[in-house]
């Protein structure tokens, strides 16, 4: 039994996971390329191997056909943009994920690049380290109109970390489900347009899917206030990034923090701005969340491989969310 | 009646101070030089004043021989280890501050920092903006155990913006008093060199004096532990720069955020460290809190130049801690 560790760093900062494999009796290698593979990179891997363990690299119908043993596939992860969950229907290869494990470090990560956006902490950061000194103003997450799209895991654990910030407004609003987000009394369920138009501070925290594919693109950038900020910690597409460089570029937004992009790594030209705060996937990254990730990932997979009854199979809503196109 | 501003920028957002002294018949001057003065330039321009609305420069005792009509001093913010109380009781020189409006900007600048450095977001950003693509990992707030040495307006504003990170373990200590913080059953009180030792994170809020001057110094760094990050908002010289120079390039120490120098603006060695998150002097400059304080301090010197009661003396503990090196 085989399994193919595809994302990385694994087993970086706690060997459990890799332990675990090797008392199991599962052979397994790890991405030996040392970055995100791309589809025909993963193809060239997948044929001898029973498992994937897998990051967000495309797994597409291409790449399980060229895997003749595969059975199934592991996210380290919550989003499967990257699995075709339709083909993998199809060929019968089982696929499970670990929907709540990143949810914490991408929730006070967000918080965090919430703050250095509204101070400018990363403008200053960066002229400080060329021994440049300006006072910025800047404004506080309290006096702010916060915007919030998409209230599962990670928008849930956003708004109960800015409790203590006194906010004001919080705007939300989500996809499919008006979630239950108790009797939270700064809380206003709007349209996707309010937020845009009336937030300070909007913060993205739904899957790429073909509706949310391109969903914040220059109409909807032209719509927010020329101080917003717009904050990434979902998945690269969501927002089209020449259409943000352009905006950035030509002085609309305060600023912006990314952490995911359509290709990664990411070299392409909002590392030219300097109000754009860029970090490199790094949402999961906290050593707690990241270990989590990668425990459940694999006690998954060796429990597929032990037939045993399996713990986080990607239910039917997010299939339905493929085939449907929502 | 004439008013010297010596801090910059000023009336830059809101020109309402501006505005007010005009229409209070105050003649008004800023600071020409447009960063922060050393005491000759400010011995050099204060002869005709009847106030100073006063930053974070030196206001010694030969500044204020040198201001022969100088009746009042208004400060622009809380801190008063710039001002020598003691000549100014000397000279018969009134002196007031604004010690509320800063602390909301200071605390919330704060929570940014500590997740900036927890998941080194400084260090990804310096180099995203060079194109180099590194997972870095990190930590979570809610799974570090956080010291707070000073637990007066600012402090207590950190404590209270946890509240939402479920916090495991937080230690507290003041320089005088145990503050009331109420009843939150993850505060330790400690001394500092429990904090120093058994913090992951450490912030400081406590003022500039005789006996905060120099207070974290090699050995109390050489404490801390190898992972452990550093926070200072408070003011300049209560860190050894040098010191915590020396440790961070030889690898001690998680990281560290210092938006408060000696000599300000700062062009020290510690520009060169990715790890070191630099700001400059900014945790009072949220639009709000800035307005705040310019309005509070203009206003107070109004009211000192009409003779009406005033509402910001600074009260007879600040003179102690001067008078007896506290």
């Amino acid at each position: 039994m085989k399994a193919l560790i595809t994302t990385v760093p694994f087993g970086d900062r706690n060997r459990q996971p890799l332990d675990a494999l090797k008392h199991a009796g599962v052979e397994y290698l790890i991405n030996p390329l040392g970055k995100k593979l791309k589809a025909p990179e993963l193809a060239d891997m997948v044929s001898d191997f029973d498992v994937i363990i897998a990051g967000t690299e495309p797994i597409t119908d291409e790449v399980m056909a060229k895997g003749s043993n595969l059975k199934m596939i592991s996210r380290v992860g919550i989003g499967l943009d990257s699995v075709d969950l339709m083909a993998a229907e199809r060929r019968g290869i089982t696929v499970s994920y670990t929907p709540d494990a990143p949810a914490p470090a991408v929730a006070e990560l967000t918080i965090g690049l919430m703050i250095s956006l509204l101070r400018s902490v990363q403008v200053s950061n960066l002229h400080m380290h060329h021994r440049r000194w300006h006072r910025y103003f800047g404004r506080r997450i309290a006096t702010s109109t916060i915007g919030i799209i998409g209230t599962g895991r990670i928008g849930k654990g956003v708004i109960r970390h800015l409790s203590g910030f006194n906010c004001q407004r919080i705007l939300v609003n989500d996809l499919h489900t008006k979630h239950d987000l108790g009797n939270n009394p700064v809380l206003e369920w709007c349209d996707k347009e309010t937020i845009y138009k009336q937030a300070d501070i909007i913060t993205l925290h739904v899957p790429l899917t073909a509706k949310t594919k391109n969903m914040v693109r220059r109409e909807h950038l032209e719509l927010m206030s020329s101080h917003a900020i717009l904050i990434n910690t979902a998945r690269g597409g969501i927002i089209n990034e020449q259409d943000l460089f352009d905006m950035l570029n030509r002085g609309h937004l305060g600023g912006a923090s990314i952490d995911v992009f359509q290709d990664e790594p990411y070299t392409g030209p909002l590392c030219d701005v300097d109000r754009c705060l860029l970090t490199a996937h790094m949402g999961s990254m906290s050593e707690d969340c990241r270990t989590r990730m990668e425990i459940e990932a694999t006690d998954e997979a060796i429990r597929f491989l032990k037939n045993e009854p399996l713990q986080g199979v990607v239910p039917e809503d997010e299939y339905a969310v493929q085939r449907e196109g929502l």
